[in-house]
């Protein structure tokens, strides 16, 4: 995330952070190549619009452990990495509610043509009354009325994106004075519910067209949204069995939506705190929670459940609460009962997600339990201290995963969609964006449409 | 602009133009290196949105000749130019239209400290009725009423950018675990009579906080608007009197809105093509003419002015229309009867920019001549083959104006906005931005808002 405490909050203070340097493009250039120098398959910034000031009913501690906030906009770090790298690939979340998609479709294709198609884009709807304010938009809209929007949001851009230019419309050539050939290039018409748009659009086709799309949808709503349009999901959890579960309601849902059973790929959210032994590892991770703040953690918390639980003592139960955000959290909430004690617990590092410690070859061997156990296919790693936390990863679990033939030695060329899936650069033709894919001309007289 | 053809149309059929590389990042970050070499003050990127579908009721030629079409969002280029330059600035178009007051202030925020404060932003307000189309907005607004909005973007961004976080509310102090100072960052409130919000400005003090603003508005409520907001304005003409007068004209309103009589810094647009001699620079210049397309200009005009030029034969005079876009062709008009054949001969390299031809020395010469007649403060070049022009210029020109004592010899450090007026990051204190500036903790006690 484009700012200095993102998940694992406090962390800002350890000697060696360098998080504070977010606003630098060093920071970032520096990030991008430890990352590709460990073949990792992309860099995920996250994003959030508004602040976290549930807790306490203020932003006192937000500010001071920089609780996500400041929190710069992630997308325009993208080319500086980008240009430094080959082969390493971004995902961004973008929150469509607080978009125009002419414009937010403009700017992602303008993305993946200066990436050569290395752009993801992690779709979000949003959450927070404070970015409703902030943007000037009066109240939260209802759930599933937001999820309607989104789907009006995407059929949109996917007509950006899939249905206005041809493959051979751009044809580049000098002598024929023809840099591209206007029968090729078609006007796209959109009357949704939300969105009308009608024009061509600005973007000749990228390399990937779309974007590779993530979702971290969980709601009932949620999942059917993500397991329709998504390629690749954000989940959580940290005892086997929930995680087994999600990925086999995944797999379930991606194929009642008609597409294959492994068109989504799952992705883990974990931190992992490596060194050079297990001893090693566990005294960076003691060392490491003399500068973690659970309590930063609780404050963001706090804002993700809509729920100020800087009023609550040590032992008192959390009182169970609907909130369609975070469904993890509804279900352990269903499950026991759950004191501020035990929250804060769960913060080890200032943090909510499981952390993993150990040698290379501990770590290694987790993360393919994990893996092997669950039906996974990657993970999300989330930083500690930066750059060192990616740094120890790259140094100490990369060769272990290696050597055990479970991560690649090399990278593959090509987009990031071919990378993850080996089968082009584009949408699957299973995708719900393929029927606003455009025709070939041959079969298609829309002169008239010009014209009118 | 993040395009073909840009000005002078027809020029990427050039066999050296390499403007059909526009979608990759080496492109934009050779050039940024070519122009930082020459002591550049900055890169000027335009933008549109929409397509010129006026001339011949559609967009044939506009497609064949790339005429701004495709064109992609600029934005997203500036952070890998600016990761491989140290002192060029950055100057980009957004039509504030089509744009989200929150998420452009955020993102130009961003960007002014991704690029440490070398961020113009060229405020435009649009034109094209098929950008309405494309954005989903039903017909274009009448012309005062798009500056009244304006208005009212302005004044919230700069509550954003000036009136949220005081200079030294960032702390940075890991041993005081105080990122930043709550009693020292401030909730905006705006209700305006188009934009509305209430909040927390994400983005903590950029280097410049507000860009440095410039504007091209050129009709009597433009020109307020202009010389109301701006810091620099663009103007164009090719005589002597005509650039005169819009200097002079400017410096007047400038000191009327109470600000300093050079307050604004005035570039005057201009198209130079130059070689080692005069003959060479003259042969260059025929030769240019062999590719340049008079006919793409004129469909480019079309679309600037509202009015189909293909249905005109060479000697017809073109009927006077009243648009406010374009003034100076209104003056144009005003004055004299004009043929197509006329503004035919206007597109001598396929744009209608005033063309100075001529060896180092001669193009130094003649740009001195404007600068001292007219009283305007510098120039904006516009490329013809790309990026060869920019190589001539540094190659021929530059070396001249300094043997003359006419252009620096180094760079000054410092953000843009202190190279230009050597004031200081910050808006000047008569800019009307200022009252929107948040006072320091000591005089303000918002802890009663920030509860509310």
């Amino acid at each position: 995330m484009n700012c200095v405490g993102h998940i694992n909050h406090g962390l800002w203070t350890h000697p060696r952070d360098q998080s504070h340097r977010f606003n630098q493009l060093s920071y970032w250039t520096e990030l991008a190549q430890i990352l590709e120098k460990g073949l990792f398959d992309g860099l995920f910034l996250a994003d959030i619009t508004g602040a976290y000031d549930v807790y306490a009913n203020n932003i006192d501690l937000t500010l001071r452990e920089s609780v996500q906030l400041p929190s710069h906009d992630p997308a325009p770090v993208i080319s500086a990495m980008a240009a430094v790298t080959q082969h390493l690939s971004f995902g961004v979340t973008v929150n469509l509610s607080y978009e125009l998609p002419y414009q937010f479709a403009r700017r992602f294709a303008t993305l993946d043509h200066l990436t050569e198609g290395r752009l993801a884009w992690n779709i979000v709807t949003g959450y927070l009354d404070s970015a409703q304010k902030l943007v000037g938009q009066d109240r939260l809209q209802a759930h599933d009325q937001r999820y309607d929007q989104a789907e009006d949001f995407l059929t949109l851009c996917y007509r950006f994106w899939e249905g206005s230019w041809e493959d051979d419309a751009l044809q580049i050539d000098k002598q024929a004075r023809r840099f591209a050939d206007p029968d090729k290039v078609h006007y796209i018409q959109h009357q949704g519910p939300f969105y009308q748009s009608q024009g061509v659009f600005q973007v000749a086709p990228s390399k990937q067209r779309t974007p590779v799309l993530f979702q971290a949808g969980a709601s009932p709503r949620g999942l059917a949204f993500a397991t329709r349009h998504a390629e690749c999901i954000f989940i959580g959890g940290d005892k086997i069995e929930h995680i087994q579960k999600q990925v086999q309601k995944i797999r379930e849902l991606t194929v009642q939506q008609g597409r294959p059973v492994d068109a989504i790929k799952i992705f883990l959210g974990c931190t992992v705190v490596s060194a050079e032994s297990s001893s090693l590892a566990r005294d960076k991770f003691i060392e490491y929670q003399q500068y973690a703040s659970p309590e930063a953690g609780l404050a963001h918390f706090s804002g993700s459940i809509g729920l100020d639980l800087s009023q609550f003592a040590e032992d008192d139960v959390i009182p169970y609460r609907n909130t369609n955000s975070i469904v993890s959290v509804n279900q352990k909430f269903k499950q026991q009962d759950i004191t501020l004690a035990d929250l804060k617990a769960q913060h080890p590092l200032g943090g909510r997600y499981p952390v993993i410690i150990g040698s290379g070859a501990e770590v290694a061997e987790q993360l393919i339990d994990l893996f092997d156990q669950t039906g996974i296919d990657g993970f999300n790693l989330t930083r500690t201290v930066s750059p060192e936390s990616h740094l120890d990863f790259v140094q100490w679990v990369i060769p272990e995963l290696q050597q055990r033939g479970r991560y690649k030695t090399a990278y593959q060329d090509g987009s990031l969609r071919q990378k993850l899936f080996a089968q082009g650069d584009h949408l699957h033709p299973t995708h719900p964006a393929d029927q606003y894919r455009c025709q070939p001309s041959a079969q298609v007289n829309d002169q008239q449409q010009k014209r009118a």
